[in-house]
């Protein structure tokens, strides 16, 4: 197993309001030096939820994502805020996205999204046991809550809105439970 | 359902050699309006292969990821270049970082990674009746290849080193076919 390798130098090469692009040089342990660029990602980490309701629904979001300019189908998920543990974060954005709280939520995996240049991490929540509240989100339109049978999976990764890989591993993830 | 959002301004707020961050101005059908960030990805998407050997083995590889500053275990995987289509530079990307070519190449899904800020989509590729060939790639030191049992999934989603979310779409796909 190769030895880590060491991290030369970084430095801010751009940012924004939401990101922040570095470059990284790096020396790896056969000597090989690296120039490479990654992002961070400013905040404390997303929460995403597979909330299953009494009928054995699938609680999803239709929202619009402008990273690929159309409406995707997803689980509610959301940036978490500072001072909160996944459970609180996960339980503020279903009732923010669609308007249930739960009593048993628990933590399936965390995931990264592009470890070779993305710090960014998403835990992956589990929630049953569901009761109706309603908290104000920050959406500039209310988002559509589609109740999908559990048992219809298969049509649902045949859509094509339904493509985020964090979604879909969350699912899967939840299959297993 | 509502109506797209219309887009009334794009400008490129910072960019750097892999990534570019654009300002969107949006207005939604009910008027409101928003001012949000988007993360454009250089290049022509990427894929990620589920290559599985006649011994029923998962071919994966460990790699460094500076995004997470830690080594991941994870399917091969890597940008496609000009003029390939998925399988094309699925073929390619097994060869250099695996060691073997596959006769029976295909696509399971094309997934997002964050559709809300990033352009960034990854086919997820299965591939078959492998045989050995290797191409040169442009690691700066060689991928350690790691055969896992198909049998032995429960162990691969419990370690701490197989994080990442298309990675974990691509095997629960696999494991579907």
């Amino acid at each position: 197993m190769n030895k880590k390798p060491q991290i030369l130098k970084t430095e801010t090469i751009a940012s924004s309001r939401f990101f922040e692009i570095e470059s990284v040089d790096l020396r790896f342990s056969n000597g090989v030096d690296a120039h490479w660029e990654r992002l961070i990602s400013r905040g404390h980490g997303a929460v995403l939820i597979v909330a299953i309701d009494a009928d054995d629904n699938l609680l999803l979001v239709r929202e619009y994502g402008v990273g690929v300019e159309r409406y995707e189908l997803a689980f509610p998920k959301g940036k978490m805020e500072a001072g909160e543990d996944p459970a609180q974060a996960a339980l503020r954005e279903m009732k923010e996205e669609t308007g249930y709280g739960s009593r048993d939520i628990r933590l399936m995996q965390t995931v990264s999204l592009a470890p070779g240049y993305f710090n960014h991490h998403t835990h992956l929540m589990l929630a049953r046991d569901l009761y109706p509240e309603k908290l104000a989100g920050d959406e500039p339109e209310p988002l559509e809550l589609v109740r999908w049978p559990i048992t219809d999976v298969d049509a649902l990764l045949a859509r094509d809105d339904f493509t985020e890989a964090r979604s879909m591993a969350a699912l899967f993830l939840a299959l297993r439970l």
